[in-house]
């Protein structure tokens, strides 16, 4: 397998994005990693090429699309940027697969515009697997289509489910559709009509709306729904764990300050058993081609993850099995 | 001032919402409290006449909307509910404010119907003051429009600042507008075009598009956004919130029993000062009368201080102020 990855995507680039893809080499055995970036900067950070000759190759890509960019305009102006480059490697059959913590909106552009989506398939989406306290949510779009139709999120369940069923080894994984009731009737217009389609397809096991109240008691195997509302959910999520641990370990170390110890231990354990970066970024389901999106700040452990879990991915052929669904 | 309250609206209703009624009389002086329901019931909750007859009379309502009807349908359908009979009340100037902890969706549909909304207000919005670690953050709509239109964001900002400023004392309230990137070409259709009438208003301090990963870190003082989104944040920061407590209990329970006693405080103690019951309801903004939604799920502690703020807010003259500011 060729695996190519954005060297110059993510916060954290490119010192973690090398460190991520050195520390995957003991596990990759005969695959080849491509890194896409500036070459004489990627070639500093790779040091001693006797460790990575046999497993990696860099090509050079002289531009870089910035995290605020604005995605479709970026790929259009930057041929040569790294996203652009490494996606026509995987358009040229060179690249097996492609992974960036780069500019999301850009990458999603790119992929979706020169891998074009399988037959069949209306838009692509970002699905998440969600590390809930109850056990792991896929969450399915997180951003790349910020205002789908019913359709599409009809589309999101066929494609989730083939998805956890071969990569999360889930067989019979139950469908949600995120709304702001329970009841069939609630909920915009989108999600009404898509709870319909949802209900109509015996094929699915669908659970009915849920609440984002009930979210992380895990109340299905996937959960459905629009962009904006799956980009709100996860950042918020995010943001929301960050600052109650923080808040509860500051209110300790002001009133039980003899405690934080104790305290400190079980919360970066519980952090750890649900770390993002374990999860190895986010396939981009529906393109005609495999394409993980690793969140922007993630550091060498989730580059190495990524790049693992990428590995395994292309095993089950996804998109075939996609195709066959839909 | 006479405060009309459904009492047969709410998961903890009739029982909370009398008990809460009974709380506040100790406070509201001269003021009169019609509780709307059952009449029978509210009578033998009530208990003793001697503690209530100079404060608070009843006003028989034999049906009552269930939490989970359609709304629109069960205020046409149930003339005879407590939350139609209350809100006739105020539209024939018996109640100077109506409160209901019941459904929400027919409360608001059954406001906005027969009280009418205000001169060059385009739809009513929720409000909810949201209690955050770092200060309280007005949040606009949770849910009383779910597919709005770009004006109808813009006019949320501005009613809420004429609220923030009269009721939480903030004489420049900042507003932010809740998307999925902090650039102003960020987000969906609706919320692009709603940046843009809220950018080029002058008189509203606009700090831009908000990350609902800095929700919590009160990047604002007003937080706009549709009421789908609104409700979504409002349901999932206190699902999370509930969740993570209950898994770092747990989690400690089992790996450090001895310190279980003395984080429980801490965290009963933090729950406590951000209470959402202490707020006291959230306003619907921009009809012709004082509306105040409960949660669901109010105790009589949520209802006592609904009823104490709405009689503060009556003195704030809202509607006039708003009606100026549109």
């Amino acid at each position: 397998m060729r695996i190519a990855i954005d060297a110059m995507g993510g916060d954290n680039a490119p010192q973690e994005i090398i460190a991520g893809a050195l520390e995957s080499l003991e596990y990759i055995e005969n695959d080849q990693l491509v890194l896409v970036g500036d070459e004489p900067t990627i070639l500093s950070l790779l040091g001693d090429e006797s460790r990575w000759k046999h497993n990696i190759c860099v090509v050079h890509a002289p531009e870089i699309v910035g995290m605020d960019e604005s995605p479709v305009e970026a790929i259009r102006r930057k041929r040569n940027s790294s996203i652009s480059i490494m996606v026509k490697l995987a358009v040229d059959g060179q690249a097996d697969a492609v992974i960036s913590a780069g500019n999301t909106g850009a990458f999603v552009a790119a992929c979706q515009m020169r891998l074009r989506v399988l037959t069949g398939v209306q838009r692509p989406g970002i699905l998440v697997v969600f590390p809930t306290f109850a056990g792991p949510v896929a969450l399915c779009d997180v951003g790349a289509n910020i205002a789908p139709k019913p359709l599409h999120l009809y589309q999101y369940a066929l494609m989730s489910m083939v998805y956890v069923r071969a990569v999360l080894g889930q067989s019979h994984p139950s469908v949600g559709l995120i709304s702001i009731g329970q009841e069939d009737a609630k909920g915009n217009e989108v999600v009404k009509a898509a709870n319909k389609l949802l209900r109509d397809d015996k094929r699915i096991p669908f659970v009915g709306n849920v609440e984002p109240r009930d979210f992380l008691s895990r109340p299905a195997d996937i959960l459905i729904c629009d962009g904006f509302v799956g980009n709100v959910i996860l950042k918020l999520t995010e943001g929301m764990a960050e600052n109650l641990f923080k808040t509860i370990a500051r209110e300790l170390e002001e009133h039980k300050p003899d405690i934080v110890d104790h305290f400190k231990p079980i919360v970066d354990d519980l952090y750890a058993r649900h770390d993002y970066s374990e999860y190895g970024g986010a396939p981009l389901l529906g393109v005609g081609g495999t394409c993980i999106i690793c969140h922007g700040s993630s550091n060498a452990r989730a580059i190495k993850s990524a790049i693992l879990r990428t590995r395994d991915q292309l095993k089950f052929d996804l998109n075939q099995k996609i195709t066959e669904n839909l």
